[in-house]
Formats: C-alpha cells, sequence, structure tokens
C-alpha cells in the first residue's frame, strides 16, 4: 500500500501521543515534586483519571475509525478475507494494519477498564500497552521480506524504536510511576513518529527526487539521520518538561498558601494509587 | 511423526491448562481483592493448596502416560534407544516427545512437592514450569531443519509463544503472586495450545486441500492469524476474569458480613505464603 | 589441543564443583530453614565463612596449576608468545585455555578476599564469578571457526550451560542468597561437567568407533541427550537436597533444645550478612 | 576517516574517564563504609556534588570541542551536510563522529542540570549515559559494512565492551548508588578505551609491520587478547580501589574523633541522596 500519506498518518499519531505522554507525565511529576508546596491542588488525582480516561477513549475511538477506514476505502476488503474466485488472499497489507489497529484499540479498552471501574489491576494498561507495541513491531517484521536494502534499512531502525517502547512499557509493569521510564517510552513513541514521516520523505518523495534505494551512502547518511531524531526527541521532551515546571512554579507562586489539615484524608489515599498495584 | 491429531492432542491439553489458569488465578485474585468482603472464605488457604496438589496431580499423571503412550504405540521404540541391526537411532522423534513430557512430569512432581511437603522453597514450582518450557522450546527449536518455509514459519511462531510463556515463568521466580505475569503466562498458554491446533489444520488440513508451503502470502496470513490468535487468547482471558469476578460478587451480596475477630491468627498467616517465598 | 583427557579434565572439575555447590547450597538453606529448632548451631557464620575461604582457596590453587600445566606440558609455550622463527603465534589453544583459567583464578582470589577481609563488597564474588563464565564461553565462542558440524553443535550446547551460568551469577549479584539462583547456578555447573564428558566420548570416543559428524540424526539425538543430562543434573541436585535436609532433621532431633538467650548478639548480626550487601 | 591517532585519541578519553571513575567510586565507597569512623567528613556530599559538576561540565567541553575539531579540520565539512555540485552527502563519517560527541555533550549536560539544579531526577544523567553508549554502539555497529574480517573482528569486540557499559548504566537507573554496577561500568569504560589503543596498533601499526588481516590466527589472538585487556581493566581498578582505601584509613587514623552532634542534621538528610530517587 506504500504511499506518503501511509506514513505521514500514522506517524503524526504518534507525534502527537508522543507530545501528550510528555505533557502529561511532566505535568504530574512537577505536581508530585511540588505537592508540600500545594501543587496537589493543580493535577489532583481525580483530574489525573480524568486525563487518563480521555486518553482511552480518543485511542480506542480512533483505532476503530481506522479499521473502518482501512476495510472501507475505495478498494478495501470490506471485511472479506479470502478471495474465492481469485484463489488469493484479499489485501493482507490492509488487514495486517487493522490488525495493529485491534491491537491498540484493545489498549484503549483497557485504559478504560482500568481507570473507569475497580476490579483490574493498575499495570494491566501497561502491559496491554507493551503487547500492542509488540504486535505492531511483530507485523512489522514480518513485513519486510523482498524488499531494497535502503526499504529495510528504515523499517528496521523503525523497529528498534518500536521494541524500546514495548520493552519501556513492560517495565513500567514493575515500576509503575517512574518518571524516567514514562518519559523513556514517551521518547520511543516521539521517535517512531518523527521516523515515520522521514520514512514517507524517503521511499515516497513528494518532490518527486527518488532517492537511490541501493546506495551505501545513502543508507550511512540514514543511520546518523536516525540518532539525530533521537536527539530531537529528547531535547522536545526536556524543553516541554521545562515549560511545564516553569509554569507550574509560577502559579504556585501567585497561591495563596494552603493548610495541609484542609486535605480530606480520602483524597491523600487515592493519591497514591501509583504505589498499591 | 507429523499427523493431525499430533498437533490437535497437545493443542487441546495446553488450551485446557490455559483455561483452568485463567479460572484460576481469577479466583485467587478476586478474593484477594474482596477481602475485606469476607471473600477469604470462598477460596480459603486450604482449598488453594488443594487445587495446587490437584494440578501437579493431573500433570504428572497425563505426562507419565503420554510418555508411555508414545513409547508404545504401534511402531513405537519400547524404550529401545539405539537399533544395532540397523546402524541407527530408534524413532528419535517420538524420543524427543517423551523428553518433552519428562520435563512437564518433572514440573508436575516439583509442584506436588512444594505444596504437600514443607521442604522446598514455593517458587520452585515455577521455576521447574519455566525450565519445562524452556525445554520444550529448546527441542522444538533443533527440529525445524530442512522443513519447508512455512512448516519452519508456524514452528517459529509456536517458539515465541513457547518461549514467552518460559520468560514469564522465569519472571514469576522473583514476582511470585503477581497477577499480572500469571496472566501473561496464561495468555501464552492459550496462543500456544489455538496455535498447535492452527498448524494442524495448516500441514494436515482434514479438508484434504494442501496449503502451498512455499507461497509468501500464505507465509504473510500466518504471521497475521498469529496476532489474532493473540487477540482471541486475551479476550478470552477477560471474559473469563470478568465472569469470576461476577459471580463472587453475587455470592459475597448473599453472604451474612463476617466479624473479623472470627478469623483465626493461624489462618491469615498462612494465607500470606506468597509474599514468604 | 583437542584430546579425550582435555574434556574429561575440567568436566570433573565442574562436576566436582557443582556437586560441592549442591551440597553447601542445601546445607545452608536447610540450617536457615530450621534456625527456630536451633540448626544454627549446625552450621554457623564462622564455619560458612570457613567453607567459603576453603573454596577460594582451591579454586584459587587449582587455576594456577591449570596454567602452569598447560605452559609447561612438554610441548607448550613455556609463556612465549611469539615465535619470531616461524613468524606465527605459539600454540594458541594453550594460551586460551590459560586465560580461561586466569579469570577462574581471579574468581578465587576474589572469594578469598571478600571473606578474608571487609574492604570489598560481599556480592563481588558473584560478578567476577559472572565475568569468569562469561570469558570461559565468549573463548569457547570464537573457538569454533570451521569445525564440523555436530563438533560445533556440541559446544554450542555447551555455550547455553555456560552462559545460563553467568547470567545465574549476575542475577544473584541483585538476589544474594537466594536458593533458587544457587541452585541454578549448581544445575548449570553440573550439566557442563556431564556435558564436557559427554563431549570428550563424542569427539574422541575411546572405544574407537567414530561418530560420524555430519549425519543430521546424530545431531538429533546429541539434542534430546542434552535434555537428559539437564534431567539428570535436577534430579541429582534434589536428591542431595533431600539427603541433607533428612541428616540435619535427624541431627536436630538427637540435639538437646537450645535456649535462645545463649545465643549471643553480635551471632546473630553477623548471620545476616547476605542481606547486608 | 580511520588514522592512528583517530583511536588513539578517544582512547585516551575513555581511559582517562575509566581510571576518574574508579578512584570517584572507590572515594565515595570507602567513605560510606567508614562514615561511623568519621569518613564522612573526607567526602561530604557537598564535595561529592561538586566532583559530579566538574565531570559533567568536562564531558560537555570536550564533546563541544570534538564535534567543533571534527567539523573544522583542514578536510573537514563545515557543518555542510550535502554537496550539491558533486551531488553526495559530505564526509558522513565526520558527521558518524560528531553526532557520538553530541550525545556525550548532552550527557554531560545533563549531569550540570540533574546536580546544579532540582528540577530533574537524579538518574536521569545515567539514562541519558546509557543512551549515549548505545547510539555509539549503534553508529559502530553500522559502521562495519564491507570491511576485512580482522577489522570487522575488531570492532565488534568493542561493541561488546560498549554495549556492556550501555548496559550497565541502564540498570544503575534502577540500583543507583551500587558500587559493583558502578564499577563494571568503569571496567567496560576502561576496556574500550584499552581497546581503542590495540585498534590503534593493530589497524595503523605505527611500527609499519602491517597485521594479515585475513589471518584466522590473528583473529584467534586478537579475541585471548580481548580477554587480556578485560583482566587488566578488572586488576587496574582493584589496585586503585586498594590503594583509595588505605589512604582513606590512613588519613582517618590520624584524625581527631568527631562527635556526631556536631553533623548537622540537614547534612546527614543530604547524604542520602542517593537513596530519594
Amino acid at each position: 500500500m506504500g504511499s506518503f500519506m501511509g506514513h505521514i498518518l500514522p506517524g503524526s499519531f504518534f507525534l502527537i501521543a508522543g507530545l501528550w505522554w510528555a505533557g502529561k507525565y511532566s505535568l504530574w511529576y512537577a505536581t508530585r515534586r511540588n505537592k508540600s508546596a500545594g501543587a496537589g491542588r493543580l493535577a489532583t488525582r481525580a483530574m489525573q483519571r480524568r486525563m487518563e480516561i480521555l486518553e482511552g477513549a480518543v485511542v480506542l475511538t480512533f483505532s476503530l475509525i481506522g479499521i473502518l477506514a482501512e476495510q472501507f476505502v475505495a478498494n478495501g476488503p470490506h471485511f472479506q478475507l479470502y478471495n474465492q474466485t481469485a484463489q488469493q488472499w484479499e489485501q493482507l497489507m490492509i488487514w495486517q494494519h487493522s490488525t495493529m489497529y485491534l491491537f491498540f484499540a484493545m489498549s484503549g479498552a483497557t485504559t478504560l477498564t482500568v481507570h473507569l471501574t475497580d476490579t483490574a489491576p493498575l499495570a494491566l494498561d501497561r502491559l496491554i500497552l507493551s503487547i500492542a507495541f509488540f504486535s505492531e513491531g511483530f507485523l512489522f517484521y514480518y513485513h519486510l521480506h523482498g524488499r531494497e536494502m535502503l526499504d529495510v534499512h528504515v523499517h528496521t531502525l523503525l523497529l528498534y524504536a518500536i521494541f524500546a517502547g514495548a520493552l519501556t512499557a513492560l517495565l513500567e509493569m514493575f515500576h509503575r510511576g517512574n518518571v524516567l521510564l514514562e518519559l523513556l517510552r514517551t521518547t520511543t513513541c516521539i521517535l517512531q513518529g518523527s521516523w515515520f514521516w522521514q520514512i514517507g520523505f524517503v521511499l515516497y518523495p513528494p518532490s518527486g527526487v527518488k532517492w537511490d534505494l541501493t546506495d551505501h551512502s545513502n543508507m550511512m547518511f540514514i543511520t546518523v539521520c536516525y540518532c539525530w531524531h533521537l536527539a530531537c526527541a529528547l531535547i522536545t521532551i526536556s524543553v516541554l518538561y521545562c515549560t511545564v515546571c516553569c509554569v507550574i512554579r509560577s502559579k504556585l507562586r501567585r497561591m495563596p498558601p494552603m493548610e495541609m489539615g484542609l486535605l480530606k484524608p480520602r483524597e491523600r489515599e487515592v493519591e497514591s494509587e501509583d504505589e498499591v498495584l
């Protein structure tokens, strides 16, 4: 299906997800750090829960839209798997993409369940997110058969970002609430997003000037370029983190001091949800 | 020895084991969660121990039956390893299967020892289970030499499920009683079971219509299909988990409230066996 | 240098080391478990320390003897590395073996340092042991170039045992005193020892009947055989463990009960050395 | 760009960094161990922080100098990436080196931020250091295409040291202040440094006598030689550690005993920074 838009679209989604995560985790960490100064009022546990539910709902919705869009585009398979007349599988690429969306939909649904009800263990959302990333990487891995050198190389580099994200999410199962792991996962997500854009520009250049897919020096450049994307992702996140910190501090300075006695005992308990597991 | 039934049988065993585990761990987790509501009476520690002993006994019995059945079928090796007259090894495939059963028999025996006596450390059952899965994967890995592309591919996918199960069991050695790891192992077990069925239907189709084992699009379909099996395993477990939760809640609602004073001090101690290690 | 004795000798050393470890760790674990019954008197901390020092001294001595023996055998290199006249390296195989011994000598010296003085952190002995195993595996790995199929295969299987031992020792750095990890390392050590014997019998059969090193069914048999070695190692250790448990219990039954007050406070402190780290 | 000096220079940097780390961590560990004897006065928390800031500043400065030097040497690219006239990438090798320096510069900047301000979580410096090592290894890995056997082999061995360092730094994120991990990372750093020297002497021998890059016995020697470098790194560190311990003890003996009451409460709190995380 390879097309320019087919790489720009998922890339944009991952970029937006990464930026959202960077903001979210920065806010929570800065709030936790300045709790003694009353920052708890800026991002209460109830607000955190609402953000998680919103995130789950958005992920679930967009994944379902993605599945339907892939299946019902002009030449899509319309949920037909096997073409009896042509004796062949119907549009396996699109089925692959639908499957990827399916796992992200499951991840979104899990986030909703975990934060709307009390039945499931908290860390389940990270486990399912990890499985979603693993499945994405797994499907991409068996996607590369018989392509040209540079094409395989750019997708292999994409796999590093995907599997790094999956492993980080898995580690978070055991170290939930560790801000470094959260930001590391965010980094891999932003890297994945920007690399999707890069792939789009390399394989389907909108300028029309084709890259030589068999040239070794192109491959070397792409490798260096990947490191620059990683560096940019790290810098983006640190800029976002600093901004959030500054905003919170300036807000705290303008806030009247709060008496600790006003904190309801129930709220204090709930705030430590992360450590309950 | 490849045959349709030779894949359906082990698949069914793993499926049953997976469903049993899903039910068992869901029940225990739901009980632990609702302990304050008196759920401890629904699944006491004594009952848990009885379930473990039953499981160990069943695994041990079936593994021994498996070994004997493999050795004494019509053309089995009858425990003869080397055929002196033909100057060759006798039925190495069957010896491989017997060896797999042997490790699962050891795993069953360990479960019995751990829960019937006090001598062995608790986490030993997970270590031996992990070794049993590793051995199974190891033997399968060196099983694939010289087969056709799709045949190798379906068995490679099986290996992922097996090794994922082995690694999860190994992690459980350090995080015993973590419900997510237990359910993750359950998922890999159900996936393994259902994938054995899939292999049976792909390599020895009962309908008689052979698959083209060298067609690349078949291979792509199988990869996507594997992800669906994984998704189905996850959904099966979550449905089972929800059912167990509902049943326990409805039972708790019909139960008269219990006074905490009635809990004997000894029982409380024993219930935390998982954290003793 | 490949010879029958060249595999039997190291194999015997690893077997003896494995059996010693199995006994040592079983004794310590059984003592810890029955501490309330006064078992602390059977294996006091001072005795544990003496056992460790003895082990370190033996490992160090034998490694140094090994280096000297390798260097000064009839056609050894006598510590000469480069043969100027022949313009070639002098006996690189022997230098490889000397290097392996060197790392085990360092491991022995570390054990001595850790338990004789107070300067080094306790877990250092496991780290250096792990490095010794890794180096052994590393040198074996680059040892296999250009050999025949079965020869490569038996050494590859050896590598699994070596690296499993190295990884377990590394894990022990973080989970020191975990009896399951200690016994797992013991298992890999016994497996390594018995597999060295197996290699000796396969590559240099004393009966004189050569194995066909290119026959695939031989390779399949060797794979199954490796699993049997693993199973035997596990069974050996469990038998040893049970024997030690029985002996300790019978001794405890014949001992007069001890008053807890007699335990000197200093001793109690020292006994928990493992948890100090 | 391969040249003798091009390997000696980075090697020397890594060697110096390794020796500095070995001294630093030995000093801190010995201080912590002898805290009850008043050693806290020898390396106060304020001094530790100053050492970290110094380290960060030096790393940052040298990395920036490295980037500028690489870009503006006689035939450097002067920050021009693509040569429009020749229709090819401009000096990709130098861009690769600049990228490596860039990540180490980021690591230095992180160390400065973490220890100069309070905004960032402590373990962030290890995470970024780990990413810097990973990027270095990653760029080297895709650097080896189409070279000769021995050339590839010596760089592969270098990769082991780099990735071992990266993994150790990653582990330190979770076990901060574990002296064994710190010294293990130091070992890999010294090994990397001395191995860079070795590579320089093998590939660009100053004596002028070229090595045969396709001779298998040369490859075997290099493998053994790598283990010797590792052993030397370990011995160097232990000698340094012992020296530091002796110096501290002799200083403590000459110091008048200190009354604990003199320790200001604030200082005691700050000293446990490592466990705050």
